[in-house]
């Protein structure tokens, strides 16, 4: 882009009254009505936040060198800022945003940090753990619509921790991908697999986002929990997680992802189901039925809470692609 | 700190409308005040934010993208964060929050992300840059008070780029500082040296902000001009930037720093200044006055804009050590 041949409103002696305006006017060049917006809003919050806290010099030094730690402890399989939005409650928020469900479908929850792309495909009854030191667990699931119907061809990636609260990618030298598979559902929208029982585990708090928690006095923990998460053409995406009943945890968990209908109960393994399955009978067994609901009616019920949500806060705007961007006159 | 210890409000189930409250709620176990006035105001606009936009989840996660590829950038000398901010218009408004002037005095302007620690201090009447093809400038200046009394003493940074549009620190192998120099003022508040005429350039735009720009259609130029900055114990941190007039992109700066009150005209050494200062007549002359207020003057004109915006939003709060907390009946 050849700098002289931008055309710019003429900027000079800008004030704490006026430098949001002009920010804004600035930035209106780009093309993009939706992009435009949401940068729109964040010049307006980042602008107002300063504003309303008379940030110092100092506070926003201690913050630009927060961010940058936070940037510089990322690794291939470290995301210190997804933890960053998780223990802000910004994940859980974005997710019930983008991925509203109705009251008869599974609930979504946050993604974490943890899930990765080279999880192996398995068939159904593979052990996705090899922590020997793990409890054994049966996992039986189906995928269905909000009728009922099975949904067959879903693929559904799963992660847990090890027995020591801890994924694969946090140790060192991992080399191949364990404690998470991928799964497709079969003709009866079933799927079932070896795991071990999830235990609760701390965040990573080694690094900026720990320092944070421990300022706040926050503890690190999370909940016992095993990640699901499931796609298939013409159905919403969904990132939920199963919690274990009666985790110390369960109420405080620190990055907000606990919902009351994603809270299950262990039962055991009886003999029937031991032969059936070629498990040992007595092993704790986790039964579920997740609900997906279709891309159509996620995205009937994602506009209509935008629209709703935007007239609330006096705002007229259209949805374009699904998304909201303001209505010009 | 034990997880078990820690008293927390019970989260469960947090949905668009409530999560805010809460995640404040669990972070108000925070001893600080301020840090807590600050953190609450941050988890506000984050999640209106998001509310506003109805930010999608693909969207979240190109924003986690951006911001981590933009700390993993940063180095020991290069400041991709404060880059950001900049363009953003933050680091300006922070400054006229944090450093409010009197009409009587030198405004301030953004510190760019270009100030080193190494510099040295050098006598007066020296070469601070070594640039061979930058054009001569003889710099006199003084620093006083708004009574026109005479500052001596004070240490006063100054930064530029050579004649390409590049500080030292962006060029590869760099040992020694150079276009950089600290300078104390005399018994008559003077300090005075050789440097080379500033030149425009573009703040680097090699990375995720100069992506952001282009993206945005705008271009990444800075008019020239040459950064002091000013401490003296009692007396108010001054950084500022003398800009050029008449400069192509006097009106478009990228990172909105360039004030009225800031731009010099350059003149030309006659022969009796070039004799006094053991320079060519004729190079170009850079001469200014910079008017410090004290730390008094500055902390009273603070509190009373902090007091005066802060009840026009309504909210009541108090000021300890120089900055608002709220004030708890």
């Amino acid at each position: 882009m050849d700098p002289s041949q931008v055309k710019v409103p003429p900027l000079m002696d800008l004030t704490i009254d006026n430098i949001t305006e002009n920010v804004n006017l600035i930035n209106s060049g780009n093309p993009d009505p939706r992009f435009k917006y949401v940068l729109e809003r964040l010049v307006v919050h980042l602008h107002a936040f300063a504003r309303e806290t008379r940030l110092s010099t100092q506070e926003w030094a201690a913050g630009i060198q927060f961010l940058t730690k936070t940037g510089q402890i990322c690794t291939d399989v470290r995301q210190e800022f997804i933890l960053l939005s998780d223990i802000l409650g910004l994940s859980l928020l974005v997710d019930s945003i983008d991925h509203p469900k109705p009251p008869n479908s599974t609930e979504g929850t946050v993604l974490g940090p943890f899930h990765t792309h080279d999880a192996h495909t398995l068939d159904h009854g593979a052990s996705m753990s090899h922590d020997e030191k793990g409890e054994p667990l049966l996992v039986l699931c189906t995928a269905k619509d909000v009728n009922g119907k099975p949904i067959p061809g879903v693929k559904i990636d799963i992660w847990e921790t090890d027995s020591s609260g801890h994924y694969d990618v946090q140790h060192a030298g991992r080399t191949e991908p364990d404690g998470r598979c991928v799964m497709i559902s079969d003709d009866q929208g079933v799927f079932w697999f070896k795991a071990i029982v999830p235990v609760p585990y701390p965040i990573p708090h080694d690094g900026p986002v720990g320092q944070l928690l421990k300022t706040l006095r926050r503890h690190p923990m999370r909940p016992a929990h095993m990640h699901f998460m499931f796609e298939k053409e013409g159905f919403d995406h969904l990132i939920t997680a199963l919690y274990l009943r009666g985790d110390p945890y369960e109420t405080s968990d620190a990055v907000f992802g606990v919902k009351n209908s994603l809270i299950v109960d262990l039962g055991k393994v009886d003999k029937a189901t031991a032969e059936k399955y070629g498990v040992d009978e007595g092993i704790a067994l986790l039964k579920h039925d997740f609900v997906l609901i279709t891309d159509e009616e996620s995205s009937k019920l994602r506009e209509e809470n935008s629209k709703k949500a935007l007239e609330a806060l006096g705002r007229r705007v259209k949805i374009v692609q699904g998304l909201p961007v303001p209505e010009v006159d």
